[in-house]
């Protein structure tokens, strides 16, 4: 059961600059990889993507062939850097357009990313990584991905300005190196999972729900469909 | 396979006060109680609970008795008010709390709180429900729960000062009442499956843990062992 | 002594789509300019503005223009939408523009924007509105500008999709008004006292900073400077 | 015109547990005192302050002799600790105790903590301080307060766990000097600017507001009573 991992780089700055999150997100490419998973690795700014909250908005927009290989993999991996202790304006405008995935469900009415894992990759000068990552996994989880333990990775030095993730040595840092081997192997490990054991489609499908629906719940979720 | 949730109300209120946020809590339990998940409902305020970052503080301090709780739970749910936009000062004690677990492990080397399932509670007048909800997520997922899909159910009023959940009527808020189905059938569709097929003990363990063991991972993760 | 005010909205949606945003940020100059303030309201979609953190990128880039409006003025709002709790990527990227301006400094050595005011407008059809401001308004004081008293003014409905600012008759929410009355009043306050009264450049000035002259503040501080 | 200052130290550890905080708060009183500012430390662990959010939850309660102080000071600086990525309990009991000023006013009936300036000191051993920070300037500014430029200084080590402020040296570190010396500057000007030049009583009052008086401003507001 071979996985497929899209991790979406979401710096501000376009090929060819250097990028320090992309740096970090190949570690845990190499490691998913090692654990026999397929990785596409999108760097966001280098497609046209307009601000947005439709999955197609026209005009040469390039997000609906992102989007698509998003929904055909099994593990969505957020690559962002820091900016003033929030996540990168980029990595806003990838959630912002994820909205759109709210407007269709996957075959059994859920939302289409249920059943997909998500993890986060941040890297900064310094602070925010907390913040990055709680808000963008937090959205994920409302998008339908699931959250495995340890879903993040990220780098940043000490307080105030400082080199980044790259010049710092940021690869050689203990924790770092830890924790990108965590995520990407609980990513990897609850992927499997729901790939072969789903989330049932019974109490969290989209389509026609009613607050009616709440008292008629054995019409909706035939006996021993869960477990 | 009858699962257990411990579910901590976070209000800073003692008992027999109202609690708005345990109106909503309750309406959790009795979705979970209907899926055969065992309950139990703890307000933090009425125990002898001090600030700290261990698992006991001492003289007479009665969080060992209710992490005790959590440690034999499947399920952990957060319940809490939002004040100043952030979640109450009694669910950051929590958190602050369950930093003591960092000093053990599960039986394979996980952290302890591994193959656990989380989700959050929140209550305001208004706004700040995300805050709330994103970092107490988060926070859990680092601690080594797993987050499902829609794992958050919260009521808040619009912009400004206003009745709370009960006195809103906040109980027949068709939003809150949908989200507070998905949580509560998702928290138990990851538990039982996570009960069945843990999260295999490769590439996320703690004891002994050195960057080193990276270049090694042959030896820690013996063939076949995941899936 | 005349103040002038720029607005920038930072909604996703160019023009002529109806902002919920600029409605609200059109409530604030009715106020402001029955305080006798020249305002310049900017959608900043309309404009040419790519992603990064120089203040001139190049390529027919429109930000240096419209970071002139703002250099010139006396106030300085943001307007934002909320998207998934945080604010929308046009704001972050107005943040991360922002960030050139740490390279300069205004003609007594502090950062440029210093001796200006800060405030912001937010609109959502639900929760976020704390989130946005409290990081819009800090990272604002991290560029230079003075915060007053009450310094934000937002309407949002209450928890989950519903109807936006507009639609809903967000005009007539008494929360809302009151605090767009005092956050416009309390901007033309502080504005008015710190154009006669700047704070001086006095343990808080950029160029050729070292940690040694904190030994020498005498040098740097010349008697009586203060008040 | 001599200043007083109050310093809220909110780490979680009771006297005389060293507290990497306070250490980092004793070199911003270094300079306040330097600036002929007068300055009272408090760590509030040291004293019954109860959960709550009125300014005298009885039994005991010692907020109310601590919020005596905050409300004779001109200067409000709290300082934390980060757990988590979030500010400690311990502030956040701190910013809801103060939940109770908003049921007062001052004589000419705007909040009582108008025309008092806040600041914000952080210490940890990652990542953090920008949360903390803007959420408690924040709600500093809704509590009435006024927020100089670069009104916080904080210290934090890279990612992962690490020594603390004490023990890492922080106090050499260049950009932790820098910021204190900004921070402790910056209170002390816009102290002395709106102790002499108060924020008018104008478009800010709380006392019997109703959203009626937008349409009769001028009654409200004497000709010439601004500037």
């Amino acid at each position: 059961m071979r996985l497929k991992a899209v991790l979406l780089n979401c710096t501000l700055k376009k090929s060819p600059a250097v990028s320090n999150t992309e740096a970090l997100m190949r570690k845990v490419i190499e490691v998913l990889e090692s654990l026999d998973v397929e990785c596409e690795l999108i760097r966001v700014v280098d497609h046209n993507v307009p601000f947005g909250v439709e999955s197609d908005m026209g005009d040469g927009d390039e997000w609906p062939k992102i989007l698509e290989k998003v929904l055909g993999a099994d593990i969505l991996i957020m690559g962002m850097s820091i900016w003033f202790g929030v996540r990168s304006s980029v990595a806003q405008m990838v959630i912002e357009r994820l909205d759109g995935t709210y407007n269709t469900t996957n075959d059994v009415g859920q939302y289409p990313l249920y059943n997909k894992v998500g993890g986060v990759v941040v890297t900064g000068n310094e602070d925010g990584a907390h913040d990055c990552a709680s808000n963008t996994l937090f959205n994920m989880s409302h998008l339908g991905l699931a959250i495995p333990p340890n879903a993040d990775t990220y780098w940043l030095g000490n307080a105030g300005p400082g080199p980044s993730y790259i010049e710092a040595g940021g690869e050689d840092h203990p924790y770092t190196q830890k924790t990108t081997q965590w995520m990407a192997h609980n990513v990897v490990h609850l992927a499997r999972t729901l790939k072969k054991h789903p989330i049932p489609p019974e109490g969290n499908t989209v389509p026609g729900w009613q607050p009616e629906d709440c008292k008629h719940r054995e019409q909706r979720m035939p006996a021993g469909h869960v477990g």
